[in-house]
C-alpha cells in the first residue's frame, strides 16, 4: 500500500501543477459546496448544464462529473450530450447515482447513463451501489440504508460489468478497478451528518482524475481526501461548535492539504 | 404552557429516534441550508422536484415542506402533484408561501395551492400570512413591511379558513390552529440578516411535523429551535464576528439541541 | 482621490438607510452567496427568475443584477424582460458576463443583452471584458487567463462603447464610465480560492447602485467593499483556518463595514 499512498500524494501534486478544469452537472442542493470544493483542492470548477452549451464547455475541460441529485428532463439531455462529447474527447466521466433506487426517474436515468456513455469512475453509498448493479438494495431517500457486508464482492463486479473503477464510501470505503480493490478507513461519522459530502467526494474524485490517467488512485485520492479532512474537522470540534462549524473546516482542511499529509494520513488497506 | 414545554421535547425526542424523511421541494436561493438544517435537527432530507419522480419520492416521505422562493411552471406543477399525493397517503404538508403579494404568480399559485391541498401548517411573516389571508399587506420583496398589530385574530382566522396550524414569524411568532393560539418570543433581530432562516424554520417544522400527528406543538417546536438557535448564536458573537459567523452558528446550536434545552429554553406565552 | 473616498463612504451610508430592494437573475452555483452579501452591506435581495413574475418584481426593485453563470433558455428570456422593464422604468441594470467567452452560447446572450438592454454598470474580470469588448481574450472555462495589460484602454473604451460603467477585476481593478478611469488596489489573491467573489462583488455593485444615482462610485464602492473585507478576511486566517473559513469571514466583514472604514481603506488611485 505504501506506493499507494506515493502515487496518490504524487498526484494531489498534479492538481495543484495543472489545475484542472473541472466541468460539473449537479444537482441545485449541493452545488456551490462541489464548486468550493475543487476549488480548495487546487481545481478549477465550471458549472453549465445548457443543452446549447454543455458540448462546448466539456471539450474545454479536464474531466466530467455528473450528479443526479435534482434529476429535471433539460439536464438529463445535457448531461448525456456531455458525457458522449467527453467519451469522444478522452475526458474522464466521473459519475454521482444520487438517490438511485429511490425513484424510477433516478433507476432509469442512471442505467439509460451508463449503457450510452463510458465512465472513468462511479461513486456512492452502498445502496446506491447496489441498485445500480441490480441488487436488492433499500435507498431512503438519498442516504444509505445498508450495511456493506459483501461489499468487495460488488465493487469488483460492478467495476467488471461497467468497466470502470467503482468507489463505495461508508464506514470503510472500498475502491475497485474490477482486478484491484482497497479498502480506505479514512473519515469520521459526522460526514453523514452534513447534506453534500457525497456529492464533493465525488467532485474530489472527478478533479484528481483530471490531473491523472490513472482513475483507480484517483478515485482513491478523492476519497481519502474527503476523509483526511472529516477526521481533522471532527477532531477540531469543541465547545458550542456543531455540525456549522464541522462543515466550514471540511473546506479549510481540503484547502490546506499537502501532499505529504495525504500520503502520511491515507488508511489503505487491501481488501 | 409547561405541558406544551414538555410535549415539544418529547417531539424532538421523536425527531432523533424516527429520523423522518422530509421531502422538499424548494427554491433554489436556500435550498442546501433547507437539507443543511433538518440534517442537523436529525432528520433526513431528501429534495426532488421533478413531475416524473415526485410522487413517488413524496411516498416515500413522512413531510412535504412546499417552499415557493423561487417559482417556475415546472415546479408549480411537482408541487401539486406532490402535495395531492401526500394528501392521499396521509403525510403533513408544510407550506412557505414566501413573497406572496409581491406578484401576482406567487399570489395566485399559493392561492390555488391552498384550494388544491391541505395543509399541516403554514408559515409565513406578517406580511406574508395577510397577504394569503386576503387582506391587505405590504410585501417588499420577499421581507414583510407589515407590523404584527392584531396577529392573534388574522392567525386565528386563517387557520380556521385553512383548517391547518398557521405559524407568523416576527418580533413576536403567533402559532394557532384555530382553536388555541400562543405566542412565541424566542429568536434575535440578526435572524433577519441572514437569508434563509424563515425558510429554515419552515423546514424544521416540516420536520417536526415529520415525527408527530400533533402539528400545532410540531409547528411550535419548529420555530422555538430556530429561535433559539438564533438568541445563542447572537450571544456567542465577539471581536470580528459577523453575520458570516452568526450563520454558521445557527446550524451549530440547531445540531447540539437537546430536548431539555429545547424545553428549558422555550417562551411559549398564552395569546 | 479624496472627495472620490468620501462619496463612496457617503452611499454607503444610503445604502444602510434606503436599504434598496435589489432584484437579481443568477446562477444557481452562488445564488445563495448574492443574497447574504446583499443583506450583510444593508440591501434586501429578491430572486426571482419566471418569466411570468420577473417584469412585475423588478418594477419593486431599486436595482436588477443579471448573472450569466447558469444560462438556459428559460432564464435568458426573462433576463431580457426584466431587463427592459428596469430601462422603462429608470432601474439600473448591472450586469455580470460570468463566463462568456468560453461558449457560443454565453457570448451571444451577452452580446444580446447589451444590445437589447441599456447597462449601469457591468463587472467581470479582463478574459470577461475582453471577450465583451469583441477583442481576442482566453476564457478558461470562468476563470480568467488573461493579465492586466492595458486594462485602461479596454475598460474606457467599452465604457464609451455601451455608455455605462466598465468594472474589471483582477490583481488591480480598473474603473472607468468612458470619461474618468480609476484603479483599485484592495483585495487579495485568497479571492479567487473561493467560488462567487466576482458574483458577489457584482451584486455588491448593484446593491450600492440602488442607493445612488452615480454609477460609477457606485461602483467603485462595491468593488472596494469586496476587496476590503478579502484583506481583512486573509489577515485574520491562523492556524488549521484555509478557505472556509475565509469565506465564511467575507460575510463577517461586509455586514461589519461602516462608511469611516469603507473611507478610509479604500485604496483609489488615477488610471
Amino acid at each position: 500500500m505504501e506506493s499507494y499512498r506515493m502515487r496518490i500524494a504524487e498526484i494531489l501534486s498534479e492538481v495543484k501543477k495543472q489545475k484542472p478544469l473541472v466541468h460539473q452537472i449537479t444537482n441545485y442542493v449541493t452545488v456551490n459546496d462541489c464548486a468550493n470544493i475543487v476549488l480548495a483542492l487546487g481545481g478549477s470548477p465550471v458549472m453549465a448544464d445548457d443543452r446549447e452549451e454543455v458540448e462546448e464547455m466539456v471539450s474545454l475541460a479536464s474531466a466530467l462529473v455528473i450528479n443526479m441529485g435534482t434529476l429535471n428532463s433539460r439536464i438529463i439531455d445535457s448531461m448525456l450530450a456531455a458525457g458522449k462529447r467527453a467519451n469522444e474527447l478522452g475526458i474522464p466521466v466521473v459519475l454521482d447515482p444520487v438517490g438511485i433506487g429511490a425513484t424510477t426517474l433516478r433507476t432509469d436515468t442512471v442505467r439509460m447513463f451508463v449503457r450510452e456513455v463510458r465512465l472513468a469512475a462511479v461513486r456512492g453509498n452502498m445502496s446506491e451501489i447496489k441498485a445500480l448493479a441490480g441488487r436488492a438494495a433499500r435507498t431512503r431517500g438519498v442516504d444509505s440504508a445498508d450495511d456493506q457486508t459483501g461489499g468487495k464482492e460488488v465493487a469488483l463486479n460492478l467495476a467488471q460489468g461497467l468497466q470502470c473503477v467503482v468507489a463505495i464510501t461508508g464506514a470503510r470505503d472500498i475502491i475497485s478497478n474490477g482486478e484491484k480493490t482497497i479498502f480506505i478507513d479514512n473519515g469520521h461519522p459526522d460526514l453523514a451528518k452534513v447534506t453534500g459530502t457525497g456529492c464533493m467526494a465525488t467532485a474530489l474524485v472527478g478533479t484528481y482524475c483530471g490531473a491523472t490517467a490513472d482513475y483507480f488512485l484517483g478515485a482513491a485520492a478523492g476519497i481519502v481526501s474527503m476523509g483526511l479532512a472529516g477526521e481533522k474537522a471532527a477532531g477540531e470540534l469543541a465547545g458550542s461548535a456543531g455540525m456549522g462549524t464541522f462543515r466550514l473546516k471540511l473546506f479549510d482542511h481540503v484547502s490546506n492539504l499537502t501532499p505529504r499529509e495525504l500520503q502520511e494520513g491515507a488508511k489503505l488497506h487491501e481488501a
